[in-house]
């Protein structure tokens, strides 16, 4: 067994709350194992997931929300051990294709806990919605009819929740701010009981629920207080035409604090204060008994996972560049959305904070910066650069773009380390390729 | 042999330009193929590229530029059988990494045509570039002296260029202009002589070039006459001091024609009209016989390829929504750069326009929307639509976010239809993932 010292008052203090993350003779830790030991062993770049902090995140939910289901956000990480860890803590799914139904079933989800989303969804993916017995959130009236048809020509009943656009405007990026008027997502909210009437008399048809999801990396909980609010009043009007009102589903979008120097996020707790005393109260009005489902990505997944990736260069310029092994192609967060994450060096982590530099990756776009003018130790090629919170939309958003293979993934519980997902090598780039024999 | 029939003025004045695209009995085909016949094989979405336009535009480059040569940049497109097809009309290759360099030599790219570029090479891609004799363009002084080691342990000589920051502001999206001072590449203009005179000192390097790429989608030769006159003037710093020039490669960066309202894009000829007077102008004063380097990919390779998806939902909201099966997994440059492709509706292409919609993917963003208040026909579930001018940062740019198998790639000739890549299916994003026994 490990026992772990924090060497320096800076890594106590920028890794506050992160219980997984710690500092052992100058080295980077996560949950007991030397993330320096797991570069040199699996090469990087890497992520690093642990799994002790996963369990953790959903149990935290469980706490919040005791009678509440979770239902993962595959979208947030689709790899099928994280899922299935999920899954054993009693988790469902959200899954938004027919790609995330398949990985959420193979990682052992069970059926009633599968949430179908997706605002364009293809006729076979309804299809297989139907014929894999999962719930179905309906983004529009004339996909109503499309599954009607399909769950007909299938001889099955399906249960649907209607998506909702609440029209509510939230505090994050314009990219991920799902909520509003203008957005792709769902029905307007005055449509929703005019479809909910027709849909309780279609054919295949059985409507039990309304869903609404108004964005990721949400700060203020009281846009989701506002956001149960406006739902309760639409239960009302569907229970007020005879509607069957079984399930709420509130999404996800609780966000998480990346930056060490900016306040706390809200907690599952605060969230669960946030919103329960306004679903209870009016339920209580309204007379129903409303089963609520999350759907968590980012505040169960984010924190459990350093991105791991190798100096190649250092160059002096007009700044310093730091050049790393890892890019957008690996982590798009920064360029698409101008994230934060926090960023220790891992073979030097107690060392003292003394420069300014610019990260940057192999991509061949001037976009492709990863932290601009970020203090941190003196760096030399060969490093290991760790960036927290990579958990969720990591992974799941990389490419291969400009040639570069997908990295590998690996899960540590309690010092012992264990590949999930293997790293991709260049042949990786050829896959599906085909040449004409013609031109060969 | 299929007759063409251009069956509307609209049809006309809309592919003005693009002989390889035309619309018979109200269906799209491209170089003779009908694309409702590729998408009903195939499925969508699908990238289909028309090979006789392909072979067109790296002649129009051969033409406009008879003595330079044309390093394709395989990050446009890094379909083998695009390279290969470009290989055999005698074009070279600008690689990334080392699996771009990978693509390029197994498409059949001459080792003597290879630049291996990137601002953040691994020692491991300097190597691949060592061993596999390909020329190296130097980002920095840093990366020098990795590459002299590398090259001295493994007994080779290597040719390099020097990438410089020529400090020139294009119009185009900030993303993607490379060569202003504050970007990340390439050594600034006034350290390139001392790094030179270095360089040539050193072992296993043999500097014989510069390079500079100022951006790309730049609709205005005078910046690449701006950049040719400030890269000569850089030559002579080097003859002056003894140094051997012998190549100087001006990288890609040439716009096309994205929206057929906007003015036509300059041609191959127009940028030969605004370099080559400068550099032989120049030439002739420092007695210098330059060869010249041109690194297009965007002007090979965007036109000659549509994207085709299929409409999942036509959804009646605030504005009038058309879901298709293709968000920006598959093509990512209108949520990346706000960028415009025109929209056909590829059964109905003769069609009046009469509508405005907002076409979105099945990603979960709100920023996956492919055009927004488009003016087309009437559309309707089941209709395909071709996005046009996708061959380049198209499908190189994908990923399997949301759960998304990534599409296939077809090739057409003379009306003759090949696959020259497989659509993944849902296994794929099992594809490395290992599942650890205690879990299962
Ligand atoms: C419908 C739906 N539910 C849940 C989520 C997860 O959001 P987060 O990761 O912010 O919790 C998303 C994210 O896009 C979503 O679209
Ligand atoms: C070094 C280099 N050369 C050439 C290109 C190709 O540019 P374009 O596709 O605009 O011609 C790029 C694009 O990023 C590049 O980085």
């Amino acid at each position: 067994m490990i026992r772990f010292t924090y060497t320096s008052i800076h890594a106590w203090s920028m890794f506050g709350g992160k219980d997984h993350i710690q500092v052992v003779n100058g080295h980077l830790h996560i949950s007991g194992a030397d993330t320096v030991e797991i570069a040199r062993r699996f090469g990087t770049p890497v992520y690093v997931t642990s799994e002790d902090r996963l369990r953790e995140n959903i149990r935290r939910y469980h706490r919040a929300f005791p009678d509440a289901d979770k239902y993962f956000a595959v979208k947030a990480n689709g790899n099928i051990s994280i899922i299935r860890i999920l899954a054993q803590e009693g988790a469902g799914a959200d899954v938004f294709s027919a790609g995330e139904l398949y990985l959420a079933r193979l990682a052992g989800v069970p059926r009633e806990r599968i949430l179908f989303n997706g605002n364009s969804k293809r006729d076979e993916e309804l299809r297989m919605a139907v014929t894999s017995g999962v719930r179905v959130s309906i983004d529009s009236e004339e996909e109503l009819e499309s599954l009607s048809r399909i769950a007909s020509e299938e001889s099955k009943n399906v249960e649907i929740l209607f998506r909702v656009n609440p029209d509510i405007s939230v505090n994050t990026h314009p990219k991920i701010a799902t909520g509003l008027k203008s957005s792709k997502f769902g029905i307007p909210a005055q449509s929703v009981r005019s479809i909910c009437e027709k849909a309780m008399h279609m054919d295949g048809i059985k409507p039990i629920g309304l869903h609404c999801h108004i964005g990721s990396q949400i700060l203020d909980v009281s846009s989701f207080s506002e956001a149960a609010a406006r739902m309760m009043d639409l239960v009302g009007e569907i229970v007020d035409i005879g509607g069957d009102m079984e399930l709420l589903d509130l999404g996800g979008g609780l966000g998480i604090q990346y930056d060490p120097a900016a306040p706390p996020a809200p907690s599952p707790e605060d969230l669960a204060n946030a919103v329960l005393p306004v679903i209870e109260r009016r339920s209580e009005e309204l007379g129903v008994r409303l089963k609520l489902i999350l759907e968590p990505g980012r505040s169960i997944v984010a924190d459990t996972t350093i991105l791991l990736t190798g100096v190649n260069v250092v160059k002096r310029a007009h700044v310093t560049f730091v050049g790393v092994d890892a890019g957008f192609n690996v982590l798009a967060r920064p360029m698409l959305y101008d994230a934060y994450h926090y960023i220790v060096v891992a073979n030097r982590a107690d060392a003292e904070i003394s420069e300014r530099y610019t990260v940057v990756g192999p991509i061949c776009e001037s976009g492709d910066v990863l932290a601009r003018n970020r203090a941190l130790p003196v760096v030399k090629k060969g490093d290991i650069l760790a960036f927290l919170d990579a958990g969720a939309y990591g992974f799941s958003m990389s490419s291969q773009y400009n040639g570069q293979p997908r990295p590998a993934e690996v899960l540590v519980r309690d010092g012992e380390v264990e590949l999930i997902r293997k790293a991709e090598d260049i042949s990786a780039l050829l896959a599906c390729q085909i040449i004409p024999p013609r031109l060969m």
